[in-house]
């Protein structure tokens, strides 16, 4: 993988993120945000929030934690009407549909974004993914190549591709390619058309509109599955333990039906994800 | 178990406490302090170290990283000779007897200190205990009655008591009571005269010499065994999951032999104390 730094100017700008949820998810995003603050000192982040109405008070807090935590926040509601003919449920809103048209409601003069899911912790800086080149692709993103890998070869054939089965959870945007390729009355067109075959919607169109335009990511790294430590434990041949997670991995995504701040969650990491609650929760309870 | 508040104007002393280590566990202490500071925010800590030989350099290192942090640090040298007829090894170096002398050394005008041993994390607000009630008792001390009640009642028997087995490595103390009633001599003697069937020396001390003057704490709080898990869920009738452990237990304690920060540590709070290390390994870089 080639990592290609940007001149020491662009360094100083803040990181941005993006997101995209509805009032569900204010919990899980208050945990990513105290998660990444903390992990990256001296950084500072704009995080940009598409939603299609989340209340005033709500945006009031996150703005007001922001400015004191040295960063900025800026919400922007998307008329929810884009969707309407998409398939939605409280585990796949219609704001994971958000994402892919980013570059439609973020500032034109923004050049790269990057996106999370809300069902994650960010434990290391960010930095060298909002440095990385990615060699002219429209994102970058990573394959879940572990347990999953039956899952990846299944979806490659469901969706008629040759490439990795991309996780949407987590990408890095160029905007300026995402303007000139991404068109929106195409993802609605897709999203209509195959609204019934869609099993986790908003990733089914990632990789079958777009997987050939992304830049692979090291999952271990940039999209660790946190149900699936063992076997990156084992296909590292021991490498991979949890002193080098701890270490090396920056986002840890807790995909899946099972999530740690549900009751019974048993996987190893939900400690973690517990005591990043506790860490917000007090955080949070300041403002 | 009464819990009695002081005074208001007492409440914004700043939290003393108090290590006795030698160079080999600066690393662990490190660790412990970044962990104390990032979840008391608001506080402010008096940082006493008892040792018998650290270098220079590294006491400067913690003095610069504790004032960057709102904290004071105060190492105290003992005289090493004190301690030179009393059982040592690497696990148990003779900086453990110092703690129990601690009211010779620290300032007259301390009215008590926080005990700590190295391998423990601080995850909640240390502040109720510090403003606890000990109902004019010597030391507040918590016994590990989970997996280990056949060692509590072993240790009852060998050292002829009848209270519960003290942990030793967070002790709450009285430094007046401790001035009147602690007689370095007795100390000395007792060492010398039980020095071969001591097995966990200085816990032995303090029970022997002193169990019957200790105010109980609650362990699940106030020193959590971290091998225990399953035993404290147990106990509690599965109230004391992780969410509560996140959200109530104050002191982390990874006592015994296995230690998180070497390979191999199975237990699951491993994963938390490694993330702490890489913290901690970022904060005090940064110094």
């Amino acid at each position: 993988m080639e990592h290609q730094l940007l001149t020491e100017e662009e360094v100083r700008e803040p990181i941005c993120l993006l997101m995209a949820l509805d009032q569900n998810y204010l919990p899980q995003m208050k945990v990513l945000m105290t998660s990444a603050v903390l992990n990256n000192p001296g950084e500072h982040f704009c995080v940009f929030l598409l939603h299609s109405g989340i209340d005033e008070p709500e945006l009031d807090e996150i703005t007001k934690w922001s400015v004191k935590s040295g960063s900025a926040f800026e919400p922007i509601r998307v008329d929810e009407e884009l969707f309407r003919s998409a398939p939605v449920s409280r585990q796949y809103p219609k704001e994971m549909y958000y994402r892919l048209l980013a570059a439609q409601f973020l500032p034109d003069t923004m050049e790269r974004v990057i996106y999370l899911d809300p069902d994650i912790l960010i434990i290391n800086p960010l930095r060298p993914l909002w440095e990385l080149g990615i060699n002219g692709k429209l994102f970058a993103a990573a394959a879940h190549t572990g347990k999953t890998e039956l899952a990846n070869n299944v979806n490659r054939i469901r969706l008629g591709v040759d490439h990795d089965y991309y996780n949407s959870g987590v990408l890095l945007m160029d905007l300026k390619q995402a303007r000139d390729q991404i068109v929106p009355e195409q993802i609605f067109a897709f999203v209509e058309e195959h609204a019934k075959e869609l099993m986790l919607p908003d990733q089914d169109l990632l990789n079958a509109l777009f997987g050939d335009r992304i830049f692979p990511l090291g999952d271990e790294v940039w999209n660790y599955d946190a149900r699936n430590y063992n076997n990156y434990l084992l296909r590292s041949s021991g490498i991979q333990d949890l002193s080098w997670v701890m270490q090396n991995t920056v986002i840890l995504h807790f995909c899946g039906k099972a999530k740690p701040w549900k009751p019974g969650y048993f996987y190893r990491f939900g400690l973690l994800y517990q005591h990043y609650m506790q860490l917000a929760r007090r955080d949070w309870n300041m403002c």
